[in-house]
């Protein structure tokens, strides 16, 4: 068998622990050659690829980033993508191609493998916002990073309170915010599902103070937002890739709350650290395990799946189910961490 | 509600989280009051507690251990022990008892629940083999303290070929040794579920040097064994407290490999250093949200149960189920680790 | 022997070990009596104190923050505040008061000394800018929590280039700045002794893009500012503490590059994170070397003395020349580094 | 210029960051040509070497190994060492040759540098035993990976007591296993320097025990000893390279001491873990000054010197002086660790 991978999308760590798996299963083991675009979609798209061998593929199972590189571009951003598409498979004799990355990625290859592209993906997002599956990789990593900066921060014993706010990775969803916060006992956590109530947050804070404590910790996803009307809010303002520019909910807090209490209020932004980095030991098993299971399926012939964690197995579910929904934190779960606003 | 808690048998990262999690939600949630029984299942036999209330449980949600302390006495091990314990739960007035601990406490947990005591039990075992729950916490912190060794070792530079064994914990189970071999992408892993064959690991490490690589790295778990009759093997003999004593896979594999291939072969043996320590996120998350439910199963009168994962929800099971069987590593996990023997 | 001891100014890595290694040294070995003000010269002036006993200071070695908590007030700030600290001491019978601070402490320190009082001094500073001693406990701890934040964002493989601007601490010196900076491999270090040549920046950040590089790391501490005139910069104002309050100069850099490069450039602020959590191995020794001499010149009556590292030989300097200069980055040390403007 | 570089024998942490800065300096600022010999002297006595350019160093500076491998052949082991190096030394025209390594490769570099070849040398000692510098690359990376290991095991909550020898590396000298048991709080050290009382060992284990703690932990240099005649040891025998072959300090102790106060002993050998993997940021700090500091004295022609830490200086260093003793763990330092034997 002749198989492509590419990798697409955000850095998220374990992307190298996929790819590897990927090529000792299928060359090793299946005796297959196994090729990569370089910077996903983009990769395949103009035909620039690389041989992934055994030996490419040595020492990258603990490194962060892809050896592969990464973009934002897919198929439907060009005319004619698919039709490229489509001829570079035949051209390069491809027999499967497993795109690793995100809801964007993942329409992509529903709409390659709807066009009769032999598809197998695997899904990646660091906010573990896919729905179909239990966990994705490189979320442990992430909720690792903000948990201990979040440790770290308690152990302050100046007696001048103050709050500390963390602003985590979560534009849409609040997966690491919780996992974090509650991993390392937050005072409050902000998630974008719910729109917080600013006087209810300025007043768990202020309980803490008035209880004696030393200091508060707030975690808020990038994505939260105050309700409406209820707190002078700059939405930021986007930059050409579509991020927020200028504004962050964690300065916006700092110096509201510190308006609000008269206690001093500083932000803790931690942006791409969260990305990169050596994954833990639990996301290189997973991705391990997603990379495997690819090729298996790819051997199948079961083409426009997906590889999911379901319990303790990894099972291949339709990429159209995959990408239906978003997985938000659901209620039921911020009770378990009863701070969440 | 009246809530008694203990931790029973050997220490498991995230202990401390869970007493965190049942005082929190019991006290700061329901209003009940909290009592710690000290040294696991002794602490109930002799009416031997402190009070457990928010500030008891303040700072503890990272710290390794237990603040309750632990040991192997259950109440069947005395005459009348389930007598005295229920005499105690009486006269201290306790509406629940939760017993946080691994297969031998949760027997005497249901030992007790059939003669009508009110136990939730919380299941712990850092090996991860109590088989109706997807994982268990203490797993994910063990498996990468045994990860870092790992990644430690695979920067060798040195041109004299040598093997390094790493004995991890693993009595009767390999899923440490499988994870952390997965996770850092050791040469060969040795499990207890499969006794395996000298000459067969022999040439797994054999063939890395013939490859002109530096070092193989052999992954063993403590309860591993070879084939009968294939290796001198020095079963070890145990101790007062039933563990072995002198014997060790790591250094008897170290002394063969080393005849065998004429090359240095040395035995790494992390020991406790596994089993202690800040736990990860992962595992206080799991810890937490452990302790959370077996509160909320007592209040709804759901007695003789246990917490469980299951996929990304806690459920509660019965305690009967709960000590049926041993979760073994299964055939189809060997494949995707490509390194088991 | 009856010994106080206080912990003043702001968090830093190694205070409790200092605490523990005075306690260890006086009551284990010379049967003093050790008591510790709350909250530093506070404690001292309003007479809050607590015994220090072997047991208080049981397991706090490994611990951020300080068990006798920290504050910002000094004996110069109140009118009789030094004879209201005499007479406590006179009151308490106290042979030896051990102050561990930064700047402001050990001109305190000195003070008191000047005034009678026998002082022996441990030097504090995160920073590391006390001229006399060559290394003060708590900077390798920051500077390792740097490195790492900046080790992650070295794994970056996404296509579209980017910036990223990593503030740490060091508001009038560039220590930390300069050693995570070469410690990490950043492409650019600014530090408050020189202020910078924005266009000299901007031509080094883009070199990085031009040879094709996926990102450029910028470190710049805290307190580094562009020359004047050459981009506009937000001194910030002051907040009731003396902070500053809105600008910061990774933000105000993530702006300038953004604008002048049209790539995205994000600021990474990890604020606190850096003071606070587990003090390195180096940290712990260098403390507890600190704490233990302190206690031996107390006993020599070597008063109005700090403790200070020299090569590898813990000595005792007068506060006087102590407190004299701040240890800013010396020339030399640039060229070393490669990479500061 | 043309300088050759190379790296002997075993395995540091902080070796690439020296090569990484070597070739920066040369390279980028001197413009000159830098080449790598392969697996230490062996290279250059064989003529096996690569062309080091800055693509060559890239992203090396935090990996732990070699990228030129590392051996223990030196000159004087083979017959016309010398002149086979002199001879590839002409032929390839080198300018400098800079050797990283320990006793062996400085006394072999002070050979070859005695007859005539231009050599500036950079110590290596995990050990941190050279004399002539202040510390050493590599020891803090090792004390680091030691005291976690410590850390982890101080957590042990489980009520029967047990006493944990933890062996670190150190064969002739204390320093790992001094400043790791200072860093972690062990209750007893005990170093190759001081051959230990067994019986004084035993009652320090005791003491613990007695006074109701659940564990004591004793931190082991590997080439400790006991008094001859008071405890049976084993000295091990060597394998090929030198190495004890079957005895382990830690074992024997985990045996006597379970022996002589009836409870559980337990061994851990971190190995060659102490060896690997990311160096510190104070280690990759002290590297790149070593090696940027090697290549500017080979450009002033200051031959037959070797550079070294002072206070926080780099100077350079004759090669004689450099080999003339080891730096062994003085009295001094015994006192300040408080539980050294």
């Amino acid at each position: 068998m002749r198989i492509g991978v590419l990798t697409s999308g955000g850095d998220c760590p374990g992307l190298n622990a996929v790819i590897r798996s990927v090529v000792h299963r299928a060359v090793a083991d299946h005796g297959d050659e196994v090729i990569g675009f370089r910077d996903g979609w983009k990769g395949l798209l103009e035909c620039d690829y690389l041989k992934l061998d055994l030996d490419a593929v040595g020492g990258i199972l603990a490194r962060g980033g892809t050896i592969l590189g990464s973009s934002r571009v897919r198929p439907e951003h060009l005319r004619d993508g698919v039709e490229r598409a489509r001829g570079h498979v035949a051209e390069l004799g491809l027999d499967a191609i497993i795109p690793i990355g995100g809801e964007g990625t993942l329409k992509a290859a529903r709409l390659l493998s709807d066009n009769g592209l032999p598809i197998v993906g695997v899904p990646k997002t660091i906010d573990n916002d896919i729905a179909v599956t239990d966990v994705t990789f490189g979320f442990d990593t992430a909720v690792g990073v903000a948990t201990e900066a979040l440790d770290r921060l308690k152990t302050t014993a100046e007696s001048h309170q103050r709050v500390l706010i963390v602003e985590v990775m979560g534009r849409h969803t609040g997966w690491i915010a919780l996992h974090s916060g509650m991993a390392a006992g937050a005072h409050a956590i902000v998630v974008p599902e719910r729109p917080f109530d600013i006087d209810e947050l300025t007043a768990r804070v202020g309980e803490r103070f008035e209880a004696g404590k030393r200091f508060a910790i707030v975690v808020a996803a990038e994505g939260a937002k105050p309700k409406p009307g209820s707190m002078a809010f700059d939405e930021g303002g986007k930059d050409i890739y579509g991020h927020e520019r200028f504004a962050g909910i964690a300065r916006q807090l700092s110096v509201e709350l510190e308006r609000r209490l008269d206690k001093e209020a500083r932000p803790v932004i931690l942006g791409h650290v969260q990305r990169g980095g050596t994954p833990t030991a639990y996301d290189r098993v997973l991705a391990t395990r997603f990379g495997w299971h690819a090729v298996e399926a790819a051997h199948r012939g079961e083409f426009g799946m997906m590889t999911a964690l379901r319990g303790t197995d990894i099972v291949m579910v339709s990429l159209a189910e995959a990408v239906e929904s978003l997985k938000t934190v659901p209620e039921s779960r911020y009770a378990e961490a009863e701070c969440v606003l």
